[in-house]
């Protein structure tokens, strides 16, 4: 077992970056918050078994209850002296089966883990099929009409670009005061039963992602139509925008730095 | 909704069969138990829900607490004139999300899910790397060091044939006076950082996959030489196999009639 120095000047810390993957099914997301598990507090208390300090833990992004990670970026400042690979391996044996860390590295002092992120991928799974997967429940959205993926997609293009997304955000006591988002990407693959919708953006707004992808399967039942997209954009009235998708279709997929 | 008829003499039941998909992890195996729940247990309900009577259901095999399945095959005999494809979209509603009816099929009056069988295929899935995946948690075994593909498939070879497995088995209550089984085919095949072990045979005794894969990782440590299969099989004792691999990597994939 390696030894601890906790007693380090300020600037004798290391900023150490993780990357893990969580599924989100027994969770209430990231944060976290009274009387309800959360990522990040079974996290801190592995991170509290291991390093034997409270550490400030700065997380990428927030994740709703039931949304996954195929990679979720925290950072945090330390006294330890443990190599990387070590520090892997100490902490999943602390972590339960459905979280895992998988990178670390160190990290100049001025990385954060969500200040200094320029850009997220999150995939939004469809099971799309009459029967269901088991195997999928609660990781895929099960979805039982045929999507009419090329329609989906000619609707997509329209969320690419520098916009304002208000019609596609739940306002809550978060609400920023820039709305705008740049959305580099959106395609929607299908693959085998499988219906994928793949979005890069330089941020999003709360629910975005979710809201979108409501908004296109309204646009695969012809109850949107795709050529509305930028008059629902202009709106900026979520009245107009589809339903939110269900969380357990979401995965954060990969952080830019 | 339709119309059900219970009072049909005998002759004129149908034979119903179905195939079901289901994840393990929340189940004490298939076969009802008490103070356990069971994958027959829930089915049984489900099945009450829409037949309103208690029929007799015929399963093809036990399966072990947390062992998974992409194909299991049940029949039983009812009065209900309800067609097959309504059928399935019935009982799914009253299932929870772990467990799926996907095929169903009217049979002739001898068809026995368990008696008819002429045999069954299992998949062992392993996770091979040092980091694991939290999204295969209770559904492949991880294992950390590399596994020898090539040896443990020179290895596979031995099983293949027909055979006394005693060896292989573990001996409880279900002794059968017949312990040869024929085992059609043995193969390991690696898919990124999947190692599947895939086994077809005419019956299986209880445990017998899961002790054979639990060889042929001992193998694969060189704990157990690949020509010594052989010699372990004729000795008909089971403390010269490897241990029982555990039940969370396992699949009933499919089964022949």
């Amino acid at each position: 077992m390696q030894q601890f120095n906790n007693d380090k000047s300020k600037s004798d810390l290391r900023n150490i970056a993780l990357k893990l993957s969580y599924v989100g099914t027994n969770y209430h997301g990231w944060q976290v918050q009274k009387n309800a598990v959360t990522v990040q507090e079974i996290f801190q208390k592995a991170l509290y078994k291991i390093l034997k300090e409270n550490v400030d833990i700065k997380g990428c992004s927030r994740t709703d209850t039931g949304v996954h990670a195929n990679m979720y970026v925290v950072n945090f400042r330390t006294g330890s002296r443990m190599n990387c690979e070590n520090f892997i391996f100490a902490i999943n044996r602390h972590l339960p089966g459905d979280v895992c860390v998988y990178e670390c590295s160190e990290k100049d002092a001025n990385f954060h883990a969500r200040y200094s992120c320029k850009g997220k991928e999150y995939i939004y799974k469809v099971w799309n099929d009459k029967i269901r997967n088991p195997f999928l429940d609660g990781r895929a959205l099960h979805y039982w009409y045929p999507l009419k993926v090329d329609l989906m997609n000619e609707a997509a293009k329209n969320f690419v670009g520098k916009h304002d997304f208000t019609a596609f955000a739940t306002l809550d006591s978060r609400k920023q005061e820039n709305m705008e988002r740049t959305v580099e990407y959106f395609k929607i693959e299908k693959e085998n039963n499988f219906v994928n919708f793949i979005v890069r953006a330089d941020g999003f707004l709360y629910n975005m992602v979710r809201i979108m992808v409501g908004t296109l399967l309204r646009v695969s039942q012809g109850k949107i139509k795709s050529g509305d997209i930028p008059k629902i954009i202009d709106s900026k009235n979520r009245s107009f925008a589809g339903p939110t998708a269900p969380p357990h279709g979401l995965y954060l997929n990969r952080i830019f730095y």
